[in-house]
């Protein structure tokens, strides 16, 4: 006898009177990290929270910006979710945070944080 | 005689005394504007803000998420701004917004809109 999976939708159906789900991060392509962090904190109000030669992470006022070299990490989208768990084995992470990637129906990556 | 185009940096330096520029939106490509709209909101506590063949916007606690078929919107990070006329001319959209697009040095599309 075979399970039928349950559905990502059965348990995170949208609900009106649950608050909208945030975005934590982006991840963007560079070619440089060095040269995207000098022209983003040129441009832009943002503050630097990380900085290595394969990746860094840009704070601005209401999410963070990371700036990744495709070869070391994949660009993405990243969602704060109350029930992250349920997209997949959650994986702890150096800073703290834990998160699982997916991804959408065109194979964008999507990584799933947990809000703690 | 020539003038030296100033450069952005020049006028948008980043000022610890200001508050941090803020991301409106980011346009991600997909292959089905119907399905990633259902597939985003099965998935997560958002509202559908637009929607028609061609591109999606969706309503995030934080930021709205851009759903865009690459031949007809390039996807991109947008970013409101307090002086997005110094990034170019300011084109006028439908839904009132005023914008300018730019390209990070990577070649990433930048939006910078206007504030108003």
């Amino acid at each position: 006898m075979t399970t039928t999976p349950k559905s990502l939708a059965d348990t995170t159906t949208f609900n009106p009177v649950k608050p909208l789900d945030a975005v934590h991060h982006v991840a963007i392509s560079v070619r440089d990290i060095a040269e995207a962090v000098t022209w983003y904190t040129a441009n832009f109000q943002c503050t630097i929270a990380y900085q290595d030669p394969t990746w860094a992470m840009l704070t601005f006022a209401n999410m963070s910006l990371a700036l990744v070299i495709p070869a070391e990490h994949p660009p993405h989208i990243a969602f704060s979710h109350p029930h992250a768990e349920k997209f997949g084995p959650l994986k702890a992470h150096r800073d703290g945070t834990r998160s699982t990637y997916i991804s959408d129906p065109a194979g964008n990556p999507v990584e799933i944080m947990a809000m703690d």
